[in-house]
């Protein structure tokens, strides 16, 4: 049986669906029903529930977006970063192997070389470098809190979308924000990113942290260009000029932008679908959230 | 009345005895009787209570020093960091004003100018900067979490000490210690440190932070001077040649060495004794923990 935490939230519903959609046992565990970001608790649910595997989906990332982190600092602390700590204590005492849903927005830009980072590289947008958003600075220090766990994937997700219009989905953000920023980007297919991380389990692939990305990358403007050849919409589109105006009119904290490299995951032998790709899939099968 | 958060420990013990001596009406919180690091409880405790003012002498130290907090990183945070802004949290939502025990190892050095940290210097050694402990990291955090805090006092504390021997003492440190790290140090004279944040609260000083340390600085090797010249020992003292080496052999995790600037609180009209002054006494005063 696979337990589930923060089944609720944008990841995890996906889950849920994709749990569902293969027949798998799994318990989705509400806070209200056993509060699990309590060790003891936790302790006592795994003790009952004797899981195979879990899966914590479970984070802080701010309504409506990455803003209401720099407010609510001690939730988005504890959520991130405390959170997998109380999970990896309980989950190595009772030997139950995990996966932790981080983000890939601890890094900015790319590598010196122009490349996308890898797993093996240092976070670059995170408290140590000083130059990001409290929310990002929560996600890196969550993934130095876990370095030294052990039956452990790490799966870093980077600005989700699918096919199912919702406030969360970077392309119902890119139709509904007045003003885009520009920049390049690798991005996660919600459905896909779940798939690939249950088949990171259940294929055996070895324990450790993957970019989990559509591979390639692309930039705002080239979303842009697909959503109106999609005919979703006809909105003009308008850009900020720089990330200067962007942070003084639009943003209290700097945005991650920033180009994964999800070979090792490939190399694994788990398959995602070039971004592009599965933006157009996305597009051309819309719909809105039933 | 005053509630009192962490009165077990070595600062909280302090504290304690500080008002029993002064007959002040307090109640020390055991998390053993209310759990005063889940919001829930420390609301209702403060609903209960009704206190006029906390304060929060929790932490987490690591023992027997700060390398215990490179191991034990969730409780480190949790206790440096996520508590008190649970903390802030319920005293904001009940209008309860309040003191949180900091710590100044959140700088290392002086400042460019040579001389010592004012509180409105950025800390220096924090995981901002990326050359810090775990613990010099969540101690900063916590001060950050704080930010906006309203009728707050954070008070500094760096490397107690007082007349009796215990080892979290740093005179009792430096006598037991094989090997002693050279280098110039701004100290607090524990029971002085008490008295000094009490009367902040009782003078009607503003709220805001203050480095509590007795005023001046001392080296390693000055300190060691003053423990021969009182014939507590007569052991010969060996150096680490340098900070390389004591890193090297001795140590897992970079310690702060720091001077800070005590004028504020002096300027509020608390005083605490200078700091040679205030060894010497602690020294002729020796004794053994009861």
């Amino acid at each position: 049986m696979i337990l589930l935490l923060g089944g609720s939230g944008y990841v995890g519903q996906a889950y849920q669906r994709l749990f569902q959609q293969l027949g798998i046992d799994f318990l989705n565990v509400k806070r209200s029903d056993a509060n699990y970001t309590d060790l003891d608790t936790l302790r006592e649910l795994l003790a009952q529930q004797k899981p195979t595997f879990l899966i914590n989906a479970a984070g802080y990332t701010g309504k409506p977006n990455v803003d209401a982190c720099e407010k609510y600092k001690t939730e988005c602390l504890f959520g991130n970063a405390i959170l997998p700590g109380i999970i990896q204590n309980a989950c190595e005492e009772k030997n139950i192997p995990w996966g932790h849903v981080s983000s890939g927005c601890i890094f900015t830009g790319t590598r010196p070389d122009g490349q996308g980072f890898k797993e093996e590289d240092t976070p670059n947008f995170s408290f140590r470098t000083n130059n990001c958003s409290f929310y990002s600075g929560t996600k890196a220090l969550g993934e130095e809190i876990l370095t030294d766990a052990t039956q452990l994937f790490i799966w870093r997700l980077r600005i989700p979308f699918n096919e199912v219009d919702s406030p969360r989905n970077y392309l119902s953000k890119l139709m509904r924000y007045d003003r885009l920023l520009e920049d390049s980007n690798s991005l996660s297919q919600l459905d896909e990113f779940v798939r690939a991380t249950w088949e990171c389990w259940k294929e055996k692939v070895p324990f450790g942290t993957y970019n989990v990305t559509n591979p390639g990358h692309i930039t705002t403007r080239e979303v842009v260009d697909l959503i109106l050849k999609s005919g979703l919409t006809n909105k003009k589109f308008s850009f900020f000029e720089s990330e200067e105006e962007f942070m003084r009119v639009a943003a209290k904290t700097p945005r991650s932008n920033c180009i994964l490299d999800s070979s090792k995951l490939a190399d694994a032998g788990i398959k995602m679908r070039e971004v592009h790709e599965a933006i157009e899939t996305s597009l051309r099968e819309w719909k809105k959230e039933s």
